[in-house]
This record gives C-alpha cells, sequence and structure tokens, in this order.
C-alpha cells in the first residue's frame, strides 16, 4: 500500500506537561506528522514521563526543536509553510478549514493555550466548535481532532484503509 | 443560538485508568455526549484522580453505570440504538461510516482494547486509519476523533460555530 504523502506538522508553544507532550508524540507517530517543540519547555526533554508516555514512538516521530518562538518563526516563513493556530479565542470552526498537505499546526500550552501576539502571527487561528459554557478541550485532545480532519480532506485517511485484516466481514466498495 | 439536538453516547468498558476516564469525562462534556460506564471498572468510581482530570465537567455530564457488559447490553437494546465499537481490529475506517445521532460509541481498554465477544455483537466495528505499523492511538484520542467526525456528519460542529467572539476578525459567510 503506497500511502499518499503528507507534510503535515504539528508545532508545540512551550509545552508545560510532559505526559501531554508524550501523547503528543504518539499522536504524530501514528499519523505520520513531524513534530517542532517550541522552548522553552516546562520539563526536561529527556524526561522519564516522556519515555514513559511516548517511548515506543519516539522511533516513529520526526522532531525538530526551536529554541523560541521568533526561531520557529524564521524558520517557518523560509520553508514557506502556513501557520495554523488552534485556540478557544477563534471564530472560525476547524471543520471548515480547508487544510493544505504541508500547513503547521501550532497547539498551546494545556494551562494557558496561545498568547495573543502569537495568535496574531499565525495565518488562520481555527476553534473546534463545542457546547457553550464549556472550558476546553486537553490539548491533545483538541491536536488529535484537527489533525484526523486535516487528514481525512487531504485523502490520506483513504490511503490508510486497512485491507488485510478485520472482523466486519466483507466490506464492500468503499463510498 | 439553538443547537441541533443529538444523543450520541460513550459506552466505556471496563475502564483500567483512572485519569483516561477523567479526559473522557471531560470529552463527553464539550462535546455533549452522555457516558456508559461498563462495570467492573479497574478503580475506584470515585477515585480523586478522576476528579483530578474530569472534576470540572463532572456536573456537565449524564452518565450512566451499568453492572457488566449483559447489562448494558440489555438496556442498549431496549433503547433500540445501535452499537458502533471502536476497535484497531477491524477494516471499516470511521470517516466512511454514516453515523446517526442516537448511535453508542463503544470504547475498548487502554490496555487491551475490546474482546472479540464483544465486538461480534456490535452492529459495526470502525477503525480509524493510520500509518501501518503503529500499534495505537490513546484510547481518549480515538474516542475524541470519531465522536468529531460523527458530531460533523450530523451537522452538530455547524450549529456550534461561534458567532459572538474571535480574533479572525470578519468570517465572511459559511460555506
Amino acid at each position: 500500500m503506497t500511502a499518499r504523502p503528507h507534510d503535515l506538522r504539528l508545532a508545540l508553544f512551550e509545552p508545560d506537561l510532559a505526559p501531554n507532550f508524550g501523547a503528543m508524540l504518539r499522536l504524530a507517530a501514528c499519523f505520520g506528522a513531524a513534530v517542532d517543540v517550541i522552548e522553552p519547555c516546562g520539563f526536561p526533554l529527556d524526561d522519564r514521563r516522556i519515555r514513559r508516555t511516548g517511548m515506543d514512538y519516539l522511533a516513529h516521530v520526526r522532531w525538530r526543536r526551536h529554541a523560541d518562538f521568533a526561531a520557529f518563526e524564521r524558520w517557518r516563513r523560509a520553508e514557506g509553510r502556513r501557520l495554523v493556530a488552534l485556540s478557544r479565542h477563534a471564530a472560525r470552526p476547524h471543520h471548515r478549514f480547508a487544510f493544505a498537505a504541508d500547513d503547521v499546526l501550532l497547539l498551546g500550552r494545556e494551562s494557558a493555550g496561545l498568547p495573543a501576539p502569537v495568535r496574531a502571527v499565525a495565518d488562520v487561528v481555527l476553534t473546534i466548535p463545542m457546547r457553550p459554557g464549556l472550558r476546553s478541550l486537553n490539548v491533545v485532545t483538541a491536536a488529535a481532532i484537527v489533525l484526523a480532519e486535516a487528514l481525512r480532506q487531504l485523502g490520506v485517511l483513504d490511503d490508510w484503509i486497512p485491507r488485510d485484516h478485520g472482523d466486519g466481514g466483507p466490506q464492500g466498495p468503499r463510498p
């Protein structure tokens, strides 16, 4: 099976919780996204808690460290990629946005989200619509929902449909 | 804003990790899904670790306990709802399945997934397509992706699009 190539990236702005970081690595591995870590982190990057939650997956993730947001931005602009930020302080719903295969999805800190000046330099700021009055999803959960929607739109999920196993009997033609 | 009603439920088969359970409650609260807990659990249901991760959200979640899978199944069949199981042992991709507004999404244990006899009684077993060779997503991450896809298909996300805040300027007409 030859999967359609994609070059989506998850950029983590000053991540504050090691278990979340490990979970992000696992998510990125399963979906083939590279990871940008925008430092400083709230934990040592060799923390054993990362290894506990993300260890099995580390070998499958390409990741890059950036000393700070300015350094990340220099790299990102040189690459010519769009910066697609995720924030609950936004009105544009993620599922109505047309993703590109080389978008960089920017995720904030679990504790504080993305600062306004960082949101201001993004090409677009998306939100995940949810019930009014609720605070927010966990940042890994939010990243998963948006990354999966991008992969769905780009046809990557279609290319990953398994054909060689399953317990559901004949599946019939794909719609 | 009047949101389209939906009656999707997350059914958790013998959940084994309290932090995951708390995260499931948070996910369910944000998306307005009720939760079915199929016991036994691997932790006391009043565990402080649940409260730590899910406490803010508990007041916003309707949840029901079922003594075991047989009791859950009696209840579910009496309700006339479809049982939509999620498993990596499946071939049918979640994003090509047409969800109904009263589907029950069945999630397995983080450590072991769903037993084959449980999968066998589901109306359908779905999988989230991912890179070949990778083990699996975290169960909360997987639940979030599938629940969000169901809400997208059903038009619920459209009804939750925020109109009264945002930092992205005028959004233009919805597509």
